[in-house]
């Protein structure tokens, strides 16, 4: 078996011992006889699974205890309806920061159910920097204030939590979840795929402050509804188990890494090596202004668009997979995860360099 | 290793020889040098699984050119309300045919949308029986009409498909999904949670006929939007592509016992034998009518109930697990799916023989 270094910007890399720990245990979970995707997720061993999950994420998050956790189905895209279903009701208008294509497609599902006002965007700017907090035009009345922590696609990230007074914050932390601690006290809704930071896609969490549900519109789909979910411990119907099962290995895993302190110095490091590298060379390029840049995607240029065919085939042959950027920005893009090991990252700017000598 | 055989109503057993598979697979899928779980759900690796995964299936089940497959998120559950937000944007009223607790809820989860009438129910039989076709209230403009095959909790299953003239039929088979050949092109519709006959939890399989799609109510979340999906191949937003695989793994596998064909008549002898053992005994018995009754879910109970506790507890220090009835029935339920291995049923059989001696 030889292992790559998987660049993907998701489904993405996990952590190798997670890998062999949910191999070993796949015929026979701890002497039950069975793999956890045959489990009933009513039994006493899913239940412990389940349970050890939530425990472990609350404990990384330090989530207070009047915000209830849930794993759900639908990924992002799905909360990009079950938010403005579960949270406006009473009040159906929402306010919108657009920093990149995925605050954008939430903006657009939101306009489904609700007056989704856009209260900044940074489209004319190419989405290559963030809109100053200042600037955003807040309407004090709205249900929510949707902003994407981390824009996959553009790589760009805020560094801090904005402010927005007594609004609730709600935040699609798909792609920086649990990349380094988080003052969930701060916002109204935490959701995130998992197929970035967590596990496998088809789990989705959301992470809600309980008074904020409990009022649903009436057209909210059941498995959607998140108080409803709450009060079922996230099994109102069968719950993805086998994601779910997964995703708990992967916060034990972190809980070893020194938890999201220790998480987030590694993630900075590597990151931080990437960004020199690139800023210092004279062939790549990274469009993004340095104080907006994702610690978890790193999109960079070619000098010579001609090389990028080169560039993607010699790397794929080094063990560096995935590196293509994404077609909305061209050149590559490199997701350095929470389970991207800093060996690869080191490796990826070694073939860079290499590369750069041999095509700059 | 140990395995049970496991009776468990969903998530099930799954075959061995999936699971082996998945385990051996799982930290380098054919040399790629990843998981499955980590892939790029856009990449050509994963477009290979999910691509021979629909055309598997299409090959099982003949599924006609004019129907699109898709590989959804939210389970059965979900298209409770994901089938009414697509199907009746014209209509808004559809025929629903309650013969057991699924389709009960599947009602009362369109009645958000539409009327929902009730064609034909057997509540004030226990749901022991199934009710005549001829005498079903059809409504001749109904958008659909909606039923339920295979009843996971009660154990009753029609044997043939009701003529219902030119309203679509719909149908919930999540438990007896591909445990026989189905003329699809009798149905408008036909979806099921993969968790019982095919996977794990958290891939549900839609299979719809295209002129009944294309016009969604305004409000369908875009990730149940069938036309959509259909469109991006079941990859608008992030597919659970680690489920899906698995389901790929099953249908190949079922090929391998001789398709739905094979299938069936393996499915046939199992249930056979373990009703007629129960019909023979006089400390077991089953409540439902003998033509109606499931071959994938036997629910059957104790001539004494005050013996449940030590029969669960017997079983499943023998490897006989998950045998609990659901407790809107009562005493036990043995769920005999596909993956069921048919010494698992004499195992069963032998094991109650030997209780029924000492207890009865």
């Amino acid at each position: 078996m030889s292992r790559v270094y998987n660049f993907s910007a998701g489904p993405a890399t996990l952590p190798e011992e997670v890998l062999a720990q949910v191999r070993d245990e796949m015929m026979d979970w701890q002497g039950s006889g069975m793999s956890v995707m045959e489990m009933s997720h009513r039994g006493d061993a899913f239940v412990s699974i389940a349970d050890a999950a939530t425990r472990d994420l609350r404990e990384l998050l330090n989530v207070p205890d009047d915000y209830a956790v849930l794993f759900l189905q639908g990924g992002a895209t799905g909360q990009f309806a079950g938010i403005p279903l579960n949270l406006c009701a009473d009040k159906a208008q929402a306010d919108y920061v657009i920093t990149g294509s995925w605050g954008k497609k939430a903006h657009k599902e939101a306009a489904k159910y609700i007056k989704s006002s856009v209260a900044a965007s940074t489209a004319e700017q190419g989405f290559q920097t963030l809109p100053a907090v200042a600037d955003w035009q807040l309407d004090g009345d709205a249900a929510y204030l949707h902003y994407t922590p981390n824009e996959t696609i553009e790589g760009v990230e805020f560094s801090d939590i904005p402010d927005v007074g007594d609004v609730p914050l709600v935040a699609d932390m798909s792609s920086n979840f649990l990349s380094r601690p988080v003052d969930v006290s701060r916002y109204g809704l935490i959701y995130a795929g998992a197929q970035k930071n967590v596990g496998p896609a088809g789990v989705t969490i959301v992470i809600v402050r309980k008074d904020l549900i409990g009022n649903p519109r009436a057209d909210t789909p059941m498995f959607l509804d998140y108080q409803q979910q709450a009060e079922a411990d996230s099994m109102l119907n069968t719950p993805p188990c086998f994601a779910w099962y997964v995703a708990g290995l992967t916060f034990q895993w972190l809980k070893r890494q020194g938890g999201l302190e220790g998480m987030a110095e590694i993630n900075a490091r590597k990151a931080g090596k990437l960004y020199d590298f690139i800023d210092a060379s004279g062939f790549y390029s990274n469009p993004v202004e340095p104080g907006c840049r994702s610690r978890m995607n790193v999109p960079f240029l070619l000098a010579d668009d001609e090389a990028n065919k080169a560039f993607l085939t010699e790397a794929e042959a080094a063990g560096l997979t995935t590196l293509k950027g994404h077609r909305s920005v061209g050149g590559m893009r490199a997701s350095i995860y929470n389970a991207m090991p800093e060996a690869g990252v080191d490796k990826l700017i070694d073939f860079m360099k290499d590369f750069e000598q041999r095509k700059g």
